[in-house]
Formats: C-alpha cells, sequence, structure tokens
C-alpha cells in the first residue's frame, strides 16, 4: 500500500493533464497489480478523465459548463469569495472530486484517448492537492 | 479489512452531514492506512462530498439542482410515486451514489473544508443504507 | 486480488444492463468480501447504478440528458466524429465511468432496486469494454 500527494499549481479555470505525474508515479511504486485511487482535497474542482487527443475538447467542455453553472447567479446565498465560488462549488459536485483506476501490468488500464484532468472551477491561481493511494 | 452499515433517517429533501460517523468509524476500526469506501443502497439519493463550514452552500446547491431537474415534469413516463419520483433519480445519477477516501494515520484526508454528505432527493421521511468498507 | 474485462457490445444510445454479469464474475472469484471496482476504458460512454425494475427509467433519464445536453450544438469546437461527438463527452464526464461497490457474504452489496448499467452515448454500434477489478 503506497500513498503519496501530488501537488497541482493552477492559474484559473480549466482542465490541467495529469496523467503524466500520475503514470509516472505508478510505474515507481513497483506495483503490478492493484487500484490507484486519487482524491482531490478541495471543494471547488474536480478530477475527471476525458478524452486527451483533441484540445478542443477542453474548450466545449468549458463552454457547456460555465453556460450550465452561471457565475455571479444573484439568487445564490453563498457568495463571499466572489462570482465564481458557488458555481465551482456545485461544479465540484456534478464532475465529482476522486477516480478509481484499476492498475494491470504496472500500468493504470486507462484506454487510448482517455487522460486524466485536474479540473479547475476557480478563476484564480491555487496549489490543489492530490491524494494518491495505491494497493 | 472491516465493513458495517450506517443508518441515516432522513425527512425529506436536502443535504445532512454524516462526517463524524464516518470519522467514529473508521477512528474505531483500527486502520491507520488505507481506502475508505462508501456506498448508499438506494437510486434517489446520493453521496456527495462538498463545503460543510457555511450552510448556504446546503441551499445555493438545493436551488441549483431544483431547477436544473425540475420535479413533475409532465414528459416524464416514471411517475408512480409523485412529482419527486424521477427527478430523484436524475440527481442520484448527476450526483453519484459511492465515495472513496484514502485514509492516512488513522483517518480520512479530507481537505479543511470537506464534509461528507447523504444528500436526499426525496420528500418523505426514509431510512438510507449507508455501506461503508474500509482496507 | 482478481481482474477480468467485460466486452459490452452496444447499437446506439441507451442504458444497457450488466449486472447479471457482474454479479455472475464476482460469484466465480470465489471471494465472498471486497471491493469490486467497474471502470470503462472510454470517455463517451458512463457506468452507472440506476433503477432496474421499471424500464421507463431509462426512457427519462434519456429524455432529460438529451434535452439538457444538445446534440450538434454549433457552438461547439470538437464535432468531427458528428453531433452526437462532444455531447457524448459531456454525459461522460457528468455521469462517471466508474463504480465502486463493497461485495460482502459472496455478492456485491446492491439494494433492491439498484441495477448496474453502462449507459452509451454514441449513436452507434462498438464494442465497449469494462475492466473488473476485485480485490
Amino acid at each position: 500500500m503506497q500513498q503519496h500527494e501530488l501537488i497541482v499549481p493552477v492559474s484559473g479555470r480549466g482542465m490541467i493533464e495529469i496523467t503524466q505525474q500520475v503514470r509516472n508515479w505508478v510505474a515507481s511504486s513497483g506495483v503490478s497489480q492493484g487500484l490507484l485511487t486519487l482524491f482531490v482535497r478541495h471543494t471547488s474542482c474536480s478530477l475527471i478523465i476525458q478524452e486527451n487527443a483533441d484540445p478542443d475538447v477542453r474548450h466545449d467542455m468549458e463552454l457547456f459548463f460555465s453556460t450550465l453553472v452561471k457565475d455571479g447567479n444573484p439568487a445564490f446565498l453563498h457568495r463571499n469569495e466572489g462570482d465564481d465560488d458557488m458555481s465551482a462549488h456545485i461544479r465540484s459536485a456534478m464532475l465529482g472530486i476522486s477516480l478509481n483506476i484499476p492498475v494491470s501490468q504496472g500500468q493504470p488500464v486507462l484506454g487510448t484517448w482517455q487522460g486524466i484532468f485536474l479540473y479547475e472551477h476557480r478563476e484564480r491561481q491555487l496549489q490543489r492537492h492530490v491524494f494518491m493511494h495505491l494497493a
């Protein structure tokens, strides 16, 4: 059983691919078969698996979610940290904050087009903590 | 490997924090490092992690999801149990019914503002069964 | 620790129940207590748990999600594979691609009404790969 915390610096809203950092840690663990869990310790960003070949997918994802969950909704009560505060919490709940990926032959069993992304929902610079667990 | 079922009584739609019950069970297990899985055995409520400091977040979450997934949609066919029946199934699918949280130093690795919630989507009194697994 | 890949043929958009195949594999494993993880190796379908008694639920789910995530949105950039391409990626991110179900007494601890579904979001014939991990 191995655990490690990955720090991901972000500079505002958007999807940041972390597949390579995760693959490197799994490879360094020496574990050939197991279950990898990623858990982000925040309530205003997400961890998702998504198409990583075409960067247009990231553009369209953001277009969709920023339309679905409007920033600055005047009906929201929780607005202390700005227009992107409550919308970030809602996106985080919808898209989730953890991933579970089986590991086989020393590698996460990601499909050909699957990349691992931290999806930042806040409009600011932050350090995000991704806890990795492999057993 | 330890398993336990937590019964959560609910009195209608809304987010009920269960962080303390979960923490207590993990502490009583004596496990210092592992993976905690929570799984709710129903299709009309959810388990989510969300901001637990400001109760306004719960208000805004409900405002958002009750607007996004309208109760009593006349186009729905599955309406036998009332206006909140099918909308509860949709919310459950969107928000998910299980959580995976690594455990380190005898504690779930929740961030400072992360609480564990059962989000009830039905408008009635119920007993919800949350299965906990730790290994 | 056991792993197996289940191939699920699909013939277009919709929810396909795979509960029995999953139950059969768990039973054949001989594992009486553990954690079952299902992970689909694609970015345009989902794995969800949903009501499996009334087929109307599947109809209403599709009605809701096809309205929420419109096919052929002209604002999307990623359109190379047709009108259902980007919408399928968004649905996949919203509904998730993995499930974790504790196993107790040799059975997944599914509630009475819970079925396991592969929810296909593309409008075509495909072979979907569901990786199963049990430990």
